[in-house]
């Protein structure tokens, strides 16, 4: 089969490799039929993964068709539909029994293993390990370009941002950062009863963006910014800050616009540590919290997009074929310069 | 000035009594701008509240303005415009304080007193104790026939509907009973993420209105729509099942629409006892609520109704002067004859 | 192997039989170590579940040691010593993995399987399917003696009783029925900081044993009971009210107890309709909820048993050989005579 | 009266001033029978809080005697035996409202007013703005040398350590620096069902008081606390860290410690940023919480006192007449030296 194959930094190449196969008994090999690239992916290829080694095939996104399944597989058929989540769970652990399959011990105390412990997505064929407990049927009514999102991008905003932050009917938001993962979040507000979302970014084409993913307003990111937002909201700030970025200057922002009891929901990917003025925020009685998303919400966000309530779909801006990966890497490692959000690969 | 007087089981005259003033140091009087008729108002016209006595002044919901203050009242001023929810709170007792003011302690146990245990708002003018506690300011965002169903109707089709019900992101939710409360659970459904919400209904009109408030699909009840219903929810049943009516079979339909794990919101006002089958429930994990309703949800709603999110204006069907109180309960009384929901009450 | 076998109401045999073996690749056998008797096998025999067939083994609850393990299973080895709880899980379906394997789809909608739709504990050697998801492993600060109490009475009287009646630090509860199930309740109120547990029975033995368990207080079941709690509780009830019994008179007796805000949590398995007074619990903003047990909570009351803060022991008022299974049923189905609670019954 | 007034940085002196009195007609004055000192009275004394000038009658906890009301309070008589917390609430706002007064946006923002913005309770009497909704009745049964520790302590270790914190049946749970409001977590977490309670500290007396308090297990803090703490929790960590100190390292001390999943609660008072590694807890899906407390858990604490589960009065370890305040302040200022954690100071 042909897959995307990292060779370390700064390397990789569309080449023909051995097809994935069934390797224990709980594997499933699905056909991709699509993929995507998702921001760490990028990472990966600067060499800031230290686990991703030489050989690795990358990706953790996927929908396909099931081809084969192992002897102890008993939910899925081959032929099925399915969506290939960025997580993958064991389902006995005890992190994933409480619904929290980022932390899964059996996959090595991480729940993320696709194109970074095991081989990834960007393939023609996918083995995935703990299919019954992993995969997802996908319901006819949902397409290849809406549920390609809800494997990553979209569930990282929604339970990472929108959950973790306890966005609450009456609320207002405000989203620092409006890429893929942002607009995550900005789609999925509506869902808890936000009355107000703000978008902030220095990113003209991602604030027009949110608007059409649902923000009520945009606020261009600078030194002005706080004080815009703090003035929109009676001075004393926002119900819920998410920060999409991952730097500490954005994390900052995101801690002087919560109001006193709100909360600040980080999403982004630090590299180094953040300097924080907890002399001023502890007596806010704020709440600040972070993580890897577990992708549990694929249910409900199945449900809202099938329904019609999440436009998932706005998420692709490029539509690539499989032969064409390199040329969709360089679009969305450029994505500013080719006003892109997320690709869509498909299989021919 | 002229108020609506009850005397007694059937009788009541739109007549002069002596102005409402301050009693006690606590107390606003506010000139009532608009007002609306509640179900409640029936009962008690039916005799069915022996608490409501000869002479006393009917209504518990208002729209209006502040004309004079007690002396320890410090939240509002003369000429504020505000809103008089059903329900008065000292914010002090247990029951205040943990947000339950339904029950308020101070107030005799229950905090539904306009119209019940002090003269109520359907008048020229109503004293307000505890006014601090028990007032809300309005925007101007929010126009008086908005305004008038956060003071009853549209709180307690959200909270003894919705929020007892926990209603959650991709939840299907059936109301069972689509009157005005049941309608406002319709309206609020979505402040936490429903996927469809189903309306049961014998009236036509009344489905009819449901699908305007954001009802997803309607049901005639009868003998069909339990299978109806389950039919539409892969033959388990509604996630919440919100009961609107008040009557023993609408709340065993109610029962038997819930799939395991879920909840039955009891909003009716029931007059008998309700034989349940526990013995077939016992086992299927579900909850049942039931409760006055305590109006804290109102902050929330008005954001929400400002937002242009609720069209609360809509539970409005009928407008009418304050003069012409006895015409408007005449309409209200018949309100299937007269496609009406709610009543609109303007003083002139 | 030899085995509790039923045969129709009012008849079952310790008999041989052949022995439980593999049959699906998740599965592994047990040799039981130490089982016990429910109330429920008692109902079996009385011809109350009509699931229950002629031929089938009995018992749905035991601790053992795995003796053969299926090619499919990853977490159990040969020589484990573990509790079989009375709940199996798949894991992977909807409910399995919102925690409520109760209703578990894939076992047919019930996690309850074994002495109902598949052979069962009380027996030299049981099958366990789905033993990855289902299985516990016990650590050796935890004796036979103690789990085994693990797999049912006391995951019941906690998770159906405290946990769905939402106790909190301050609370004063009332358990109606201090049977194994109610006492279950009572040991792990103080999980949660109750204040004041009031255990209500008819049987002095039962309520003496309430007060070894952990009850603050004792009252005599009667017509006086309801006057007595309230009297104890500023006239207004108790915060939450757990049924332990399954009679109509006993629920709502629970009801009559609970404060306005409260919670009535059912433990009780009913077996006729129950007609309750909604017509007076509309208004008290009250909660009724009721339930098969999950077995999720078997983590923590594992944790809370090995850290000697709940002394589940305490359960077993007599001890029997396996082979003594029959004279173990009599003591257990006149346990009143006996001053039984549960019977604890060990293999050689 | 004879009071404790500040003057200046480092300055204090034990003088006449007016007697308290009336001033709005929600005030109440209450004769102070026992007060204590506060670790914030020494940052005052420091001159680190800005907001205190010259004049200002020192402290914020007082347990005492209503002897005189003003107009319009009817909840407290004179003669009532009271607790005066360190939160005064207007009980109106909408953070009062929501049940964070410690945000009260009457009293300009801050709950937190006695012995800061107002006078405060280190005198013979002490006025209480807003008595209606921030004083609470003492019963019999709790003693001052027991009630005194519920005006702030307690609560502040409860609510900022052990509520915010999320601590749940099962937990482990640590607790970095056991001074009085360490201690006050420590005596709280059996409320919440944890099975182990490690105290860290550095100073042996406060480690032998913790075990006193609760506490299952000591660690003396030093370079190796965290691995010797890993070791005991499976490498993986505490469910629980709770910050009682208010320094950088110990901030990371206690984020070291928390495992996947879990909350860092932070108590401590900073007076300086503190840099977080977020490059490493990012993926870790933990919470971090602060703030200042609300006093709402008061009536809980009250209840469990009351009842014998938790031995407040084990705070006191030193007791001096009102007279002898400045001994006090020097006792309590060299805490260490005098084997104290809080001073009971009660008037003639």
């Amino acid at each position: 089969m042909k897959a995307l194959v990292y060779h370390g930094p700064g390397k990789k190449s569309w080449e023909e490799v051995p097809d994935a196969r069934i390797e224990e008994s709980g594997d499933v090999v699905v056909k991709v039929d699509t993929t995507t690239i998702c921001g760490t992916d990028l990472h990966i290829l600067h060499g800031d993964v230290a686990a991703v080694t030489d050989g690795r095939i990358l990706g953790h996104e996927a929908v396909g068709t099931v081809v084969e399944i192992g002897d102890a597989v008993s939910g899925f058929s081959v032929g099925d539909r399915v969506l290939v989540p960025a997580i993958t769970k064991c389902g006995r652990c005890s992190y994933c029994q409480m619904g929290m399959p980022s932390h899964c011990r059996t996959l090595g105390g991480i729940g993320w293993i696709f194109g970074h412990l095991i081989d990834g997505t960007q393939a023609e064929l996918v083995r995935v390990p703990f299919a019954d407990t992993s995969l997802y049927a996908l319901p006819d009514s949902v397409s290849n370009e809406q549920a390609i999102f809800l494997a990553d991008s979209l569930p990282t905003g929604y339970e990472v941002g929108v959950l973790a932050g306890r966005v609450r009917p009456g609320h207002t938001v405000a989203v620092v950062g409006a890429g893929a993962v942002g607009l995550g979040a900005v789609l999925t507000t509506s869902l808890w009863g936000a009355a107000r979302t703000i978008a902030v970014d220095s990113n003209k084409f991602r604030l027009e963006r949110a608007l059409e993913f649902g923000a009520t307003d945009t606020v261009e990111a600078g030194p002005g910014a706080i004080d815009e937002i703090l003035a929109m909201t009676d001075g004393l700030g926002v119900d819920v800050a998410i920060e999409a970025v991952g730097y500490p200057e954005t994390l900052r922002t995101a801690a002087a616009l919560v109001r006193p009891g709100g909360t600040i929901a980080n999403i982004g990917v630090h590299g180094v540590p953040v300097e924080l003025p907890m002399h001023e925020m502890w007596i806010r009685n704020v709440t600040l919290t972070m993580g890897l998303v577990d992708t549990v919400s694929i249910p409900t966000l199945l449900t809202m997009v099938a329904s019609g309530r999440i436009p998932a779909e706005k998420m692709g801006t490029h539509t690539f074929g499989l032969d064409d990966i390199l040329e969709a890497y360089d679009v969305f490692a450029h994505a500013a310069d080719h006003l892109a959000l997320k690709v869509v690969i498909n299989a021919g």
